[in-house]
């Protein structure tokens, strides 16, 4: 049995709680968090504690907290030379507490509090100082049904600045489809089937395969009607750039 | 039986082919294009022409051409008083001459030459000017398991203008993803979980919902990191656009 503590109350601590207590192979024996009231709700079963003192010995300290309170939480950790790791796409490895063994456990995956996870669906990206402990954290990733993969704290910075282009940005877009189709009454849900077509589509083919559409055609007619259609300077000006944007990809002259 | 003739050797005068075939209740009894060469592979399934003058009487003809050329099409039928429909979302109904039954059939979906389509998950937007034209294309569309609405010329348009933000950019926004990734050796496939997650959560929350991250937190050291990370002019524009709209739909002050 892998004994794991988890230290904060967030989504990502959440979710990764009730998944390892799934496995039957990895133990949660405390959950820490700050304000003890956000985790009452599991107090039958786990210890939970709100007080750093309290903490006991485990194979594994889960920071699953802000980026900013990384650093001063693992310093303020009564013990040494055990393994702390956090689960932050965009902090450093180093940005945990020199006295302890380090790692990070990033999944990357958008954390909803409601909605409920298959963790087949969230791969973990790894970092360890030594092997030993990367080891282990590939184990319990295993465990909860994570594919897994070596990332370096570079590389994770990307992942994360990425995931903010493919999710945040991403769903972005679909506001603006959601403003633009409101506008002339017409419905917004026609576009789902479109927008999962289009996400299931590039799991297949690289996105530069999968491009169609005006932009790509440089289809002057419809891009010239498009813009035509659109009553929002805003939305012009982001149909102008990722237009521009295709353009440039796809070896076509700017608008 | 219903009869059908389509016109064009598009993809999707291909797809609508395979789809009614199937259906039992739909016969196309001619497939027309200018170069028979498009068509030929599926001589044996219908009659293939490539000459107007030999076009039979049919319940429905289903031009299904680009936008360029519905008008010269449909004026050069040597028949009236026929039921003609386009399948374009943004040309209009008055494209087609006026001296048949007009209407559209707009499947509102991506279409690739090779991958198979399900139109079960292909909502199809119908106009027509008469009701009883309206009630057959709805029943041909719910032969092949389509969804369908009536949508009229202005909200198509939109849909159309829509359907760009939510396919074609988005999609730009994984390619720029890639190569926002690849620049540091990291895996693009393991945003394929996340892209498609991004895309679910839709079905069921509408987009202002289901928005997350540094920009609607206005996490401004994130955004700072971020920034930091991107090396392509190009990227970083898209960044700071999308970011101050995140922005903008959810209160925040500007970048």
């Amino acid at each position: 049995m892998i004994s794991v503590v988890i230290l904060g109350a967030g989504n990502v601590a959440t979710h990764l709680f009730k998944a390892f207590s799934k496995t039957g192979q990895v133990s949660v024996i405390q959950w820490y968090n700050r304000s003890i009231d956000a985790i009452k709700p599991y107090k039958n079963e786990v210890e939970i504690i709100d007080n750093l003192s309290q903490l006991i010995e485990a194979d594994l300290y889960i920071l699953a907290v802000s980026d900013d309170t990384i650093k001063s939480l693992s310093s303020q950790l009564p013990f040494e030379n055990r393994l702390v790791v956090h689960t932050s796409g965009a902090a450093g490895v180093y940005d945990i507490d020199k006295k302890h063994k380090r790692g990070v456990f990033y999944p990357l995956q958008t954390f909803s509090k409601t909605a409920s996870i298959n963790f087949a669906d969230v791969p973990i990206c790894i970092e360890a100082l030594e092997s030993t402990d990367y080891q282990l954290l590939k184990k319990i990733a295993k465990l909860i049904g994570s594919p897994t993969k070596k990332v370096n704290t570079d590389q994770r910075k990307v992942l994360h600045l990425a995931a903010v282009f493919v999710n945040n940005f991403t769903n972005q877009l679909y506001r603006v489809a959601h403003e633009i189709t409101e506008s002339e009454g017409a419905e917004f849900d026609l576009l789902k089937p479109l927008i999962l077509e289009t996400a299931k589509k590039v799991q297949d083919h690289s996105p530069y395969m999968a491009q169609t559409g005006p932009a790509k055609r440089n289809d002057k007619k419809t891009l010239k009607k498009h813009l035509k259609l659109l009553k929002d300077q805003h939305h012009t000006d982001i149909y102008n750039l990722l237009t521009s944007s295709i353009q440039r990809t796809h070896g076509r002259k700017k608008l």
